[in-house]
C-alpha cells in the first residue's frame, strides 16, 4: 500500500556536497558554495526597479496576472542580443537547475545514458536522476571536457542521449572548455545525434585570460544552453534561460507549461526593468562582481602559497566562484584533513563529493574552495585555519 | 537521429480550451479563463510591501540569496495555520500547477490509472501527462465527485494510483463536494490505497452557501492538498502551496530540490510580508474579491435569465470564478452557436473541452463562461451578443 511513484522512491540520496547531517561548528568559515556575494548584488538598482514596477500602473497589473509560458519578450530579446541568437530560441526558466530539468526531461529517455563532466557539478545528477541514473564519466581536463575520449567511447560503441558539461569556470575543477574542443564536441553530437547540455552560470565572471565563445553553442542544432542570472542577479530570484535549437521551442514551451505555466510574471518584471534600464547596466553589475572575485581569488592562491607551501598544486582562477587545488602529499588523509579544518573553524567541499566515476579517485585528492562570498580577511583566516590541521600544523 | 524522450514526444496537445489557433474578432468580450479581477488584486499593499522589502537590508539581501527548498518559514507558518496543520506539512510550490506536477510526480508510476473529475480541468491532465494518459473518469454531480461511482470501480478491479477533484466550486462545473463525500472520498482512499491529489485554489472565493471545510483533507495521510495564492493575490506570484501527510514531505522536497531549487526567494518575501502584515488583512482581500464575484456572477446569471428566458439550465454559483449552464434546448449544436457567438464578439469555453470522458456527451452540452474578470456592462453586453447568437436571435 506505499504507493509512491517509482521516481520518488528511486531518487538517490543526493550525492555531492557537504552533508546536509554535517554541521559545521559555530563560527565556522565556510568555503562551501558559489553564491554571489552580497555585496556584489545591486541592492540599490533592484530597490528602483521595483519601485518603478509598482507605481507603473499597466505594468504592475501585467505582473501579478499570467504571462507567456516561453517568457516575457523585453526579457527575451534582451538575452537573444547576448546570446546573439533569435529571440524565439529563448525560453526563461526559474533558474540554471531548472534549465537543466527542463533540458533533460525533453531529450533523455528514461533510463538512456548521458556523458557527464567526471568531476561533475552534483546538482546535474540530481535533475538528471528525474529521467536516469545511467551515467559515462568523461574526464575534465585542464581545456576541459575530454571530447577525445567520448568520441572513443562513441567508436567504441557506447550509445547516449546526452552529454553534459560546463564550459566555462568548470565547477569544480575551474578549467574552461577550448574554443577548438567547443567546436570538437558540436560535431561529435552532430555526428552522433546526442543533444550537448551546456550548463553556463559562470561564463559572465571572467578576471583574466581570454573569452572563449559561445556561438560553437548557439549555431548548433544539438545544443541546449543553459544559463541564468543567479551568480549575476543573485539566486533568489530564480530567473534564468536556455537558448534551444528552433525544433526544440515547442516541446520545451509546452512541457514547462505543464510543470509550472510560466516563471513569476513579478521576478521577470523587475529583472526585464533590471537589465534593460540602459545599455551599459548589467555589464556594470558583472565587472564589479568579477573585480571582486578576482580579488578574492587572489587572496585565497596567495594564503595558500604562503601558509601551505608545497601542499597544493594550484592553477590560478581566471574567473568564476571556485579553487580546485590538488593535495600533492599522497600519503594526507583527505577526510581527517576535511575532519580537522572542520574542528578548527573552516569548511569546504571535499573533492569526492564531485567524483562522477566513484573508482576514479583522482578528485578524492582536491579540495573544492568557493571563495566569492567571503572577505579577504575570511579568506586569510580560513587558510590559517586549514594550514593549522594539516599534519606538522599547530592546532 | 531524433532524440528527444518519448516524454517531449509523446506530450498530447493541450486539450481543453478554446483552440491556441483560434483567435477571436477585436474587440470580443473574453469570458475564457478564471483570471483575477484586477481590481480585486492589493495593489497598493504589494508595492508597499516590496518596498519594505527593499528597505530592510537583512531581508532585501535574504530576498536575492539561495533559500530552503521548503519555502520560508514565516510563510509555511502563516498557511500552516489557515490550514490546521503543522508547519513541517507545507512545502511552499510555483503556484497551483506546480504542486499538480509535483503531486503526480510523486505518486503516479508511470503509466499508472489516475481517477479524475469528469468535465475536468483541463490543466491537470497536461500536468499528468508527465506520467500517465491512462484516466478513469469519475462524474462530478451537483455534490461533486462521485465517491459512490468510483467505490463501484474499484469492487470491480479497477486498479488506480490517484483520484483527482477539485472540492471547492469546480472547474468547471461549480460543483461543491459535500462534506459527507469528503469523508467517503478519503476513507475509499485510505481502504485502497490510492492518494488523492485535491486541487483547491478556489476554496476562499465563497460568496453564497456555507463553507464545507477542508479538515477531513488535511486529516488524512492519503490526501496531497493543493492551493495557491493564485485567484486571491494574482497568478502573476506563482506561490503556492502543498499540505502533505508526513511521509510525502521528504520526497517532495527532494524531487522539488531537484526539479528547481526552490521558489524564488523574491516572490515568498513579498508574499510573506504582505500575508502576515496583520491578522486580517488578506481575509479583507479575499472579502472585497468574493464581494465582487458575488455581484459579477449575479450580473450573468440575471441577464442569462432576462435575455435568453429558458435557454439554460443553470445553477446560482454559491462562488468561484465561473458558470457552467446547460443548453436546454437539445437541437441546438454548440459548435455552431460557439462560431455565431464569437462572431457576435463574445467568447466562452466549450464545454466538450472538459470533457475526461469523449464518449460522454454531456459536457458538450454546457458552456463555460468566466465572469471574474469583466464589469457588469461587458457581461451584460456579452449575454446580448450571446442572445443574438442564438436561432432566431437577431444578428
Amino acid at each position: 500500500m506505499t504507493a509512491l511513484s517509482s521516481l520518488s522512491r528511486g531518487l538517490a540520496a543526493p550525492r555531492g556536497f557537504v552533508d546536509a547531517s554535517f554541521h559545521p561548528p559555530p563560527g565556522a568559515i565556510r568555503l562551501l558554495a558559489g553564491i554571489p556575494a552580497p555585496e556584489a548584488l545591486p541592492a540599490e538598482a533592484i530597490a528602483e526597479a521595483s519601485a518603478e514596477l509598482w507605481r507603473d500602473h499597466d505594468a504592475a497589473a501585467a505582473a501579478v496576472q499570467y504571462s507567456p509560458a516561453q517568457g516575457f519578450t523585453g526579457l527575451r530579446e534582451w538575452i537573444a542580443r547576448r546570446e546573439d541568437v533569435d529571440p524565439r530560441r529563448i525560453v526563461v526558466t526559474n533558474g540554471g537547475m531548472h534549465g537543466l530539468t527542463l533540458a533533460v526531461l525533453t531529450v533523455v529517455e528514461r533510463g538512456a545514458t548521458v556523458a557527464v563532466d567526471d568531476p561533475v557539478f552534483p546538482g546535474f545528477l540530481w535533475a538528471l536522476d528525474v529521467a536516469t541514473t545511467r551515467i559515462l564519466p568523461v574526464p575534465v581536463l585542464a581545456d576541459g571536457f575530454d571530447v577525445q575520449h567520448l568520441a572513443g567511447r562513441l567508436a567504441a560503441g557506447a550509445r547516449i542521449a546526452a552529454a553534459y558539461t560546463v564550459p566555462d569556470f568548470h565547477n569544480p575543477a575551474q578549467a574552461s572548455l577550448s574554443a577548438e574542443k567547443r567546436h570538437g564536441l558540436v560535431e561529435l553530437a552532430e555526428r552522433h545525434g546526442f543533444y550537448v547540455i551546456v550548463d553556463n552560470p559562470y561564463r559572465e565572471l571572467r578576471f583574466a585570460g581570454q573569452e572563449l565563445g559561445v556561438a560553437a553553442f548557439n549555431e548548433s542544432d544539438r545544443v541546449i544552453h543553459v544559463n541564468t542570472f543567479t551568480k549575476t542577479l543573485g539566486p533568489g530570484w530564480r530567473v534564468g534561460w536556455l537558448v534551444l535549437p528552433e525544433h526544440l521551442v515547442e516541446p520545451v514551451i509546452r512541457l514547462r507549461g505543464r510543470l509550472d505555466v510560466h516563471t513569476s510574471s513579478v521576478t521577470q518584471a523587475i529583472v526585464e526593468r533590471l537589465v534593460t534600464r540602459d545599455d551599459h547596466w548589467y555589464d556594470g553589475v558583472v565587472r564589479s562582481a568579477t573585480r571582486l572575485y578576482r580579488e578574492r581569488a587572489g587572496v585565497l592562491v596567495d594564503a595558500l602559497h604562503e601558509q601551505l607551501p608545497g601542499a597544493f598544486e594550484i592553477r590560478a582562477p581566471e574567473g568564476g566562484l571556485f579553487l580546485w587545488p590538488r593535495l600533492t602529499d599522497d600519503s594526507i588523509d583527505p577526510g581527517a584533513l576535511f575532519r580537522r579544518a572542520a574542528a578548527n573553524g573552516v569548511v569546504y567541499q571535499q573533492g569526492e563529493f564531485f567524483a562522477a566515476d566513484p573508482e576514479q579517485l583522482s578528485s578524492a585528492r582536491h579540495l573544492r574552495f568557493a571563495y566569492s562570498d567571503r572577505t579577504p580577511d575570511e579568506l586569510n583566516e580560513a587558510v590559517r585555519r586549514l594550514a593549522a590541521a594539516f599534519p606538522g600544523g599547530s592546532r
